[in-house]
């Protein structure tokens, strides 16, 4: 536990639009305390007040704003000297390497980036869902003889599916999901950041327009559901320490019109039967008690609202629910309108703030959880 | 067939959105020509144009734009004496009887509204689909001893989806189909109209926004589409004519902020295995021999168009492929991105100009089959 | 001055949009406590979360929710006995008479309908800009022989074009100003409100489009604008008691798909010559000495803020600066780019959130100012 | 007058989205046949279909798609050996010398880029509003010995002003104007282009926002409303042949989430009185007697339409007026809604297709003039 020591930070890609979020969400953090921002070549040596193109409606924090920034290949570098932890908003074609630099320098790597994800030692976590993953970077530590780890959080729209599907997983089992997104452009990167790949051309016309195509998305959502909903085994001997959970899973994934959320319809089918009052009830009764035990600084309760109205949630009005960190879930109602039309069990729509819970928020919570843990000393 | 003569028509609620449709797509028609406006009682006795709030970006045909507005309660009005056709936009909460009235006048009532459509002797037809359905209005004429019948055409969401799926249930089969719609505005009616129902103000908010929710869209995506997919038998003894399609349909509706255009993603499980190169022949080579010998005027060629650009189709792109009565396809890949992952076969995104195909279009083709056939003399 | 007495208030018209607001910033307001909620008949006798549909992303007042819904037309029901204070959210067609029984009954009201902007005895005030003509209520006092008086706020767009006017009239007085909106949808007022015109149809098809009209719009902020910042002589023995200002004001209105937050660009010629620096810097210093002292609960410093990046205000950015009580004001220039272009000294851009300080929140801001200053006990 | 000779054009910058433009309005141009298409070396050696990310609803012209597309800097390849015009839609940052390689070659320049719009010997041509300024090539011509010549067209949104201008100015006189606009993002450029500026990322955030600065834009209306609408005096002793129109121009611009289509409020102050009848008069019937008897192939009749309704022109219901290539021209009302509350005479809506008339057509249009004029043999 925490005895309001405040802890240095750093955050790396801090000028694009994910790490805009870390630095609004840290601004007045409880425990931590950014002291160094990495950026691209170009921005070093700028305050990051002028480096920025600050794209959040809330002010430039004032403090962060004066820090001068930094590059991001080298940990040694004097500004991350205090960092036990940095926070890695990076570009997927740099962040593979960075991120293991800073690993290996014993910082405690906490990325929304999706190079790591996949490692066999590496957790793809979200707190509310699978926070016993964290244990597995012990391997990495013992590996590395050294106190540096990297977790990942999930790409936004797993985010928000596997908070969801977590609480029914566990009463009643997952045999089969298929999920639909309309996801917003916050998500989409923006131009000018080098990774810009042509297909992002297409975002731009997407006033008044639907882009049925996100890159490597449907794989994401496939792929690390699977992981973040299954079992650790540190002990295995392959060092296969993950095991996938026992579900199908696919995806139709839309780009939207919307600034900021995404909206994700579910069909379920159930391994065993519920009710659909059973399956609201595990909803919204859902909130781990370790997680009432470890008072995280921005863990409220339940990470799920249940909304009643049957045209809810909608961006506009639930994005926001619980900071931006809870996840909305609405239009809980049987596989099919008439009786037997499905083979699913269950739809539901969710909807999940992207560049908050889904993203900066995510890694946040994460870090939390692991300083009330011990795992940072 | 028809040998040039020029076929006059009425069209009932002819102000409304969908009516204003059926008076820009009949403008300049080869075999109809409109001598008859029908709308509510404050629209009476002005010239068209006085009483429309035109709201398509062509203008208002001038020689329609003179005529003057008629009362839609009776059929024996002089304006409707020469109309053996009478195209129906009407509200659903009048066109019951409206449309009753007229097909008891004898006259060939072609009709948009919900009203009618699970009568157990009216066709739900897309021209494209199931033009034998038509074969059932014998029943009708026969009932009723006169010449008059009514035709219906499905919901907008519905007549994407059954042009997309027949061509594959006829060569394939189909077991399960999950739709998961991303539907535009203009299908939502506009205020002002009499049945504009509370949850309508919720569209009044899409600018930048998702509603997870369409009154009775779902159960009536459900309903149509195996009513329409479904078989036909006139000698049935308990006149239960529609036999439904032995497919299970389950859907989830989205209202997005696109103008015009309803996305609808589909997740297919066949009966027979296919692979997916399979199924795109069988789309693009969909073009049922009847309707290519009959000519009929607005119908040309394959009703399908297969895009091959993951990224289509899109709504801003692709709404007006074929004057918007055809329905583009694209994205026709495998049920899950890693193998196994999904019980369906198939997964795939379609697109529907839902006020012409979807509406207004799909009432004037299955009017021009009926000529072609003989169905009207 | 407020000594932490709680004051009770009552919401008319509190089901609508704007009522919806006045619930939203009165909820845990330091001075005021709702307890009555005042609308149609059809919502009465409802508990006000059930009567209304609500439409902000915030939840519904727990307490204010159980409430139950009062009518509108009779200030004697026992509901707003307890209350000193109501606030008017009321249609136009119907706040003329209700609003005038409830002055009769003794009740301070404050409107954000326009019935009686124009009277001679009621200020049209904005707490930052002319709170001296709250004066005139007690001729309305005088002339009524009770404490009851009205006090109108302006047209949400007037609002904003006061506020960054006041410190210019200030300081270098103004000659003409041409004002150029592009206002938001939710001033628009929604379906299913009685006063839902025609023209307000037009606004259903505001996705990707502009709509470059808005009804009495253009009028208002003309007429508004110079009775605002006029002056007020309450001696006059005509009874005439408001002067215009000496302005010429000419607007042009439109409306955009944004969702909250009128955009408005400003031409102004000026008195007195200025730089460009004098205009900045007396927009930056203005706080009149008066709100210094009264420390009005909602009234937090300089009403306007002003934003030196050439792309701003944008109402994604800006629209909540000051919880949505602040006047955003960019790119402050020349009258034209080229010298000698134009007959105006000044360009600017200002960006006011209509539903906050455009309409509720001026309302409860004219409030807090007439409790502190005494007049009402 | 052109005989039914085919005359063979080239395309530069043939893959950007203004590029994409020409080759859909030159598909079945009447006049031309595209035999080149040139683009950067990335593109170079592909098939033009291959090569191109197209983005306008129409599919990729056949033919042209099949062309092999070349490189812009080399005006000697035998693409272009039968071109005796090329048509230019080059990224600003290479279109000076590229543009001028092409004249010295002896090609007819039609250029849309901004370069050479404010050279002393090149017109800003828009065939509706100035034709007369095409004499100024022969002076290109004669310095050049050669037949080479460039005429460029205006910006977007100055070509929709002066199309709206022109007739007043002929029949009134103009002493000012200010120009407000609201610029749909289709004239943005798009992400990957290498032009992309920082200012542009601002654009991607453009759902439900306003964006109230465009990079150059005010500049460029106020430069070039005056040059279009100025004199011509080929005979300038010191070559200055090009004299300024003697009105004020100032302008506020704007960027608003529409796809296409650039509306723009203008208040004006005539030189003489006029009614406002007389202005719609004199806007109405605007058909030079020059273009009448030319018979253009794309220019038919009168190029602005004059609409009745108060809430018009709207981008999604007039952009497409005369195929984009007619201003469409409302709100034509007094300079205040109160008499004497401006100094202007007028205020009135204008709006332009931007990528069609104000662009990539004009520049066809004034190609077709001066084939029809004998200037291109």
């Amino acid at each position: 536990m925490n005895n309001n020591r405040i802890i240095n930070v750093g955050v790396l890609g801090a000028t694009g639009a994910v790490g805009q979020r870390f630095i609004q969400l840290l601004e007045k953090h409880q425990w931590f305390r950014v002291v160094a921002v990495g950026a691209s070549s170009n921005s070093v040596g700028k305050l990051y007040r002028d480096a920025v193109h600050w794209l959040l409606p809330t002010d430039i924090p004032v403090e962060i704003g004066q820090l001068k920034v930094v590059g991001c290949d080298d940990p040694s570098h004097q500004a991350f000297a205090s960092c036990q932890i940095v926070f890695s908003a990076l570009d997927s074609n740099v962040a593979t390497e960075i991120e293991e630099k800073f690993r290996v320098a014993g910082k405690a790597v906490f990325s929304n980036s999706k190079n790591h994800r996949y490692d066999s030692d590496v957790p793809i976590m979200v707190c509310s869902v699978n926070p016993e993953h964290s244990e597995v970077i012990l391997k990495q530590k013992a590996y590395q003889q050294n106190k540096g780890f990297i977790i990942t959080n999930p790409n936004c729209s797993t985010t928000g599916i596997v908070v969801a599907l977590k609480p029914i997983a566990n009463q009643f089992g997952l045999h089969e999901v298929v999920a639909f997104t309309m996801q917003s452009i916050s998500g989409a990167g923006y131009p000018g950041v080098p990774s810009l790949d042509i297909s992002n051309i297409f975002y731009f016309f997407i006033v008044g327009n639907v882009v049925p195509f996100i890159g490597e998305e449907e794989e994401k959502i496939e792929i690390e559901t699977k992981k973040i909903l299954g079992g650790l085994d540190c002990n295995n001997v392959k060092s296969e320490y993950f095991s996938n959970y026992p579900v199908m899973v696919s995806a139709h994934t839309n780009r939207v019109p919307v600034v900021e959320g995404h909206t994700i319809c579910l069909s379920i089918k159930l391994k065993q039967s519920a009710t659909i009052q059973q399956v609201k009830d595990c909803l919204e009764n859902y909130y781990p008690k370790e997680l009432q035990s470890l008072q995280l600084p921005t863990f409220n309760g339940n990470p799920i609202v249940v909304l009643e109205q049957n045209n809810r949630p909608q961006p506009k009005l639930d994005v926001n629910k619980g900071n931006g960190l809870k996840v909305s879930v609405g239009r809980i109602r049987d596989g099919s309108t008439s009786p037997g039309e499905s083979s699913f069990d269950l739809r539901m729509t969710l909807l999940v703030h992207n560049t908050v819970l889904g993203a900066a928020g995510s890694s946040i919570q994460n870090a939390e959880y692991c300083i009330a843990k011990g795992y940072i000393q």
